[in-house]
């Protein structure tokens, strides 16, 4: 190997510029939710504009099947989903019936590092309560606002959101110039919290399943453990439609769909573990008509 | 800090040749668009493709949802997307009814400098007339053709125009050798277009915001400027459907959507700052039976 | 250009680090195949994982539409898509009714040499036919399984897939870490063969080009060639369903779609170069009420 007694200044200087370029592109990822679909430009649009502020972000999705202004389900999804990416990962969550109205452009930062850029609508329930606030911000939107897109008054999710939020994944802006500190609490949407009382397991179903139509409950591991719950038991199930019985039935808790027959009942801790009810091989919320939300609450006992 | 004296010219080289690389690795975005759906293996075919040619792509998607052979509904697409998108970003668009048959796959490079793949057949209708045509080529196909794919006639979606895309964003290739340039014209589909007449303005409804029933049409800005329109006036609108009328009512201009009240029409500019109709929080396309495309038509009169 | 005679030892380890980093971050491709469909966030919470792994993969999709349960399509998809992605990438398919029972959690090296990651239920059948087994490996769940997940009995896809598959990806393990090889053999779905028999060609619909209607047949090109077909040349299709005739009818020999009357059956070779049927601008599997999987087997005569 032959050596050499020099090296230019220029290069040592481009050597590192580019150190410190390419140790700041790590890491750089933006996740969008929204309820615009695939099937129009929308969301090509908003990951456009991401690229235009840095090519080196890494964009990636959440879902974009939030059912059209369902508020309640997008913030099902960001609590199901944030604390499965790591920290400092950027998410936009754009479901936002009340547009142009005043509510508040907010990004929050959760206890575990990840951040959220949505309308402060409800969107943040579920997450504000379980990964909690570091902090919360209004987006300055006299700063943080694509250029052009004055006249649009429609579009925040690329204008603002999209935007807010690749500049900050890729360190154009740091969190503090998102905009003013808030206080820490966000709008909440009302719902049944899960309880254990004399023995009974209240909660509402969160979610469906939707591609397998299992009912996905908001009672977690901790407070089943009570019960002292082995596979093979069987549990008793009511489910209530705004306060009215809309199924009864048993299901014995399992912790594979195999322990029971097809199309047969079972409880089990789904991959958030929490109490969540199925029928093997088949769709529980289609064969008997059930739902999701806050309208749906459950009753569940030992037999 | 220690200091050394030497440094390896080998290192030097290495070193040299990493950071061209390094740079060359920036902004080299693919995004794809098709009629396919994403249910079978066709879009991630294409994008293996990309991924062989160089690993150091970034690819995107438009929309894989086009209706079937609609070449309508992909030029609008594209006219609604590309321009968000940075300069240098090469779209490849795979709606093709005609495959087989003599039109040709052409790239054609817009004024503001994005790169557009596709079968010549109508898909650069509205791109060609929004962004201009800097420059069109003719994919030579006897060079740009993914190899062992010659025995396959019906796969140009993957085998030319992801394959040339992605050598294009690469660098592989330059632009000059995608093929010869042709004369600046593309084949176009034929549309009414927007005009203001006797304070009347008449256009086409483009498209349907598909996930709401949001009424997008042809007339922009620039045209509805001399109405002197204020949120709050009322503007009379006349739908039709082949020249035959199929909705007529009032819709008064606003700025967000919760001016009127649910389930009532009202007229916005969208996104893409054109004239547009809604029913707040409702589908004024499910609702009325309206659809998009050259076949609907409006007249649009202060009231 | 001004020339200095030193240079950090600092500098230069972090230069040869930072190098050997860059050079690693090549081709660290990970494509994902679930039946879990992209509503809610479990395909994100298994991306979130891989980038939680390693920031520099690069994630796509094959596709998250495979019908509740089928793993012969699982299978198909497979085999129709992982060879046009470069040797080295590493694919998840989860499609898992069995999840919680005995089947083996493995990742096959194919002699093509991607790798897939899966339940050894039938999922590999196709691709373990078409490209070989290089290597099989059983994964050793009590090292290759995400940290806090070993209370979660149900979404293996996440805590020992998606992790295993980014940990390989990204060269945090070898190959040889998955786990303890297993014999060159897989779990395999019963189907019909395609074979040439008295010049009459039987086989199987593999598959439905879903967003056309499209029969995508297992008899390949080689079988074809010895009946010396011509463009022009009238097929005599016969199709079974459980060996029952559901459809008998002529369909000439094309090179495009357009050399038929809109509406009318053709036959052709496909993007695999395998005998297929289709109605112009129509669906065939629709107009004549035809699927595909291994119930669904043809009987194709030169008329």
């Amino acid at each position: 190997m032959i050596i050499l007694a020099s090296m230019s200044k220029k290069l040592l200087l481009i050597l590192s510029l580019f150190i410190s370029y390419c140790s700041y592109a790590q890491n750089k990822i933006v996740v969008f939710q929204s309820d615009f679909g695939l099937k129009d430009g929308a969301v090509s649009a908003m990951k456009g504009v991401a690229m235009g502020v840095s090519p080196h972000l890494k964009l990636y999705d959440l879902t974009h099947e939030i059912p059209a202004y369902n508020i309640w389900e997008a913030s099902y999804r960001l609590y199901q989903t944030v604390t499965y990416w790591p920290a400092g990962t950027v998410f936009v969550s754009v479901v936002d019936p009340g547009v142009g109205t005043s509510r508040k452009s907010v990004v929050l930062k959760t206890n575990t590092g990840q951040y959220i850029v949505t309308p402060d609508n409800g969107t943040l329930t579920l997450v504000s309560e379980s990964l909690g606030i570091a902090e919360i911000r209004q987006i300055d939107e006299n700063v943080n606002r694509r250029r052009g897109s004055e006249k649009s008054y429609t579009f925040h999710g690329r204008d603002v959101y999209a935007y807010t939020a690749a500049r900050l994944a890729a360190g154009v802006i740091t969190y503090e110039q998102v905009g003013p500190e808030l206080p820490k609490e966000v709008v909440k949407l009302p719902y049944q919290k899960a309880e254990l009382e004399n023995g009974k397991l209240k909660g509402t179903i969160d979610i469906l399943d939707v591609q397998y139509g299992n009912l996905w409950t908001n009672i977690g591991d901790d407070l089943i453990k009570p019960l002292n719950l082995k596979v093979g038991d069987v549990l008793h199930l009511i489910v209530y439609h705004n306060g009215k019985k809309a199924y009864e039935g048993d299901a014995p808790y399992s912790s594979t769909f195999g322990q029971v027959a097809k199309g047969k009942p079972l409880a089990y801790l789904n991959s958030l573990l929490q109490l969540s009810f199925a029928l093997n091989q088949g769709s529980f919320a289609d064969v008997y008509k059930i739902g999701s939300g806050s309208e749906w609450s459950v009753l569940v006992s030992r037999k």
